[in-house]
């Protein structure tokens, strides 16, 4: 089968499209047939050598999730039937013709998304799911702060803190990124450029200085003082991603004071029994909003496999509004 | 009544033993008169100006906790009979013949304790409790490290985590103080220098590299780094105090990775509604405990009120074990 193979650890030069052994499905598992698989920032990491395949997985096709129809199944795998469509997540290897998965992992495909559509789902809404619900505990009538508003996960966490009943603050480094975000949710958009505190006097100042409760943290270090500035008493901040580096200070006397809670999480290294927590609760809470178009995901562009080198350069640029798309 | 009073701020010479107006009891509040009073650091940082009492409470008299006999009952209090022995925590005050409080605040003293012993009970214990237990969520067969294993919460907590069938980690900076922590419940002590890893390191060797679960953190910025290295993943760290300072680097990528949880908890800043369901909490689960000698107060020393600047300077030079008392 054909696969986006990182040859080599660096540029994006080092992508290529392969003729690599096809997988088989074993036990409890499902070979599904790649109809399309997006991009995560962890592909960049993973091509540039930073963040490597966890042990059992794909190690050199790079690819999180995907979409496709069921081709073949494990001995022992009961939940899919050949040819049902299916979207899901994995550790890697997604960016390719087939790839072999934990029936878990797999969710149904509403029939109102097309297939670029559906692999665009997967990362962002289980990972804003996650971290919302399951990490954040937000309930009806909270303030939710979201970070790098314009990204997949973005806007997969504005959607559904709006669905759920939350007030959204969003943060994004142009304007214009925030004005398409309010197309997905974004109740309150505050332009961040390189004083992240705007956004923390912006929360008190429309929140008449109560602060909001949750705010998942796509950025990282360089927010971390203005996220427990803008957080009320009891906030949760949940950390989703490092984009703007890993090391800040942290004031315990804020933490203690406001009795904050800060939580970091990450679906890749998570084990198969709790990424398949992840999956269900997504089945469940989240697909049957996608069906009824309540929550939508977002394709910047879509590549054919042979794409992939431009897909890298546009995401490496911050150039998309939501997910780039590899069509197999 | 009389009162220890803090006259100005600053050294231990401005706390004087005063005639002050004796507080009426109303609506659901309880007029207790105490018998003993223990003190707490932050009565060292009220008196010297750093950490004024909330609104609502007793400005210039300190105290966090007392016990006593209930005495007067406002007209809507109805969990108490005159003369009953309770203890119980405040916002400020207790450090006096009498002081008021909802009577959602106070417990039932277990007859085996003496004055001097129960009043060295609450914060400690209620502290501890809240968070291993609500703040934590420790459960039966963790592993739980506790710094400045020789305090009051320290010891405390040890006993609690023992008591619910954890195993147990503990620092102090001496080796006397260690040992000595050892009838509390201590499992496996690490005397901390000025090298704070040496406890992640031993953590590391005596868990065959595992971690620890769960961190009771009464030290603060300098131990972060450590704290973060010692605990296994989803491991929780409780901030319950900043002795060592307030601003240390966190490493969110570590946070991120083994998808940590840390909490800054205060028992004083909450609402009155909050320190109940603490309070009974504490009756429901520690009080059991303290009456069939399960866990056990540790008091240090005892004062009068007229040696409370002696009890300060006691505190302040770091020589106590367990809870210095004032006698009242």
């Amino acid at each position: 089968m054909r696969a986006v193979v990182i040859a080599a650890h660096g540029g994006v030069e080092n992508l290529e499209v392969r003729e690599v052994a096809r997988p088989a499905a074993e036990g409890d598992r499902v070979r599904v047939r790649v109809m399309a698989a997006a991009l995560n920032r962890a592909d960049l990491l993973q091509r540039r050598g930073l963040y490597p395949a966890p042990a059992g997985a794909v190690r050199d096709v790079p690819g999180l999730e995907f979409a496709g129809e069921v081709e073949q199944l494990g001995g022992e795998a009961r939940a899919w039937r050949a040819g049902q469509r299916v979207f899901g997540i994995t550790a890697g290897g997604a960016q390719a013709e087939y790839v072999v998965v934990p029936e878990s992992a797999l969710a149904g495909v509403p029939d109102n998304l097309s297939w670029a559509e559906a692999a665009a789902v997967p990362e962002a809404f289980i990972t804003a799911h996650d971290a919302l619900f399951t990490q954040g505990g937000l309930t009806v009538g909270e303030r939710v702060g979201v970070h790098a508003a314009g990204s997949g996960v973005g806007l997969a966490a504005l959607q559904l803190a709006r669905a759920a009943g939350a007030q959204t603050f969003g943060t994004a480094r142009t304007a214009a990124k925030l004005e398409r975000a309010r197309g997905f949710g974004l109740d309150e958009g505050v332009v961040v450029g390189e004083e992240p505190r705007v956004f923390a006097d912006a929360v008190r100042e429309r929140t008449g200085g109560a602060g909001v409760n949750l705010i998942v943290d796509l950025v990282g270090a360089s927010y971390l003082a203005a996220n427990l500035d803008a957080l009320a008493p009891l906030g949760r901040l949940i950390f989703v991603g490092t984009m703007a580096g890993s090391k800040a200070e942290l004031d315990l006397r804020v933490v203690m004071r406001k009795r904050l809670r800060l939580r970091g999480t990450v679906l890749r290294a998570r084990s198969t029994e709790e990424k398949a927590r992840a999956v269900r609760l997504f089945a469940e809470q989240v697909v049957p909003l996608l069906a009824r178009g309540v929550v939508r995901p977002t394709v910047d562009s879509v590549f054919d496999l042979a794409g992939a080198r431009a897909a890298h350069s546009r995401m490496e640029a911050n150039e998309n509004f939501g997910k780039i798309v590899l069509k197999v």
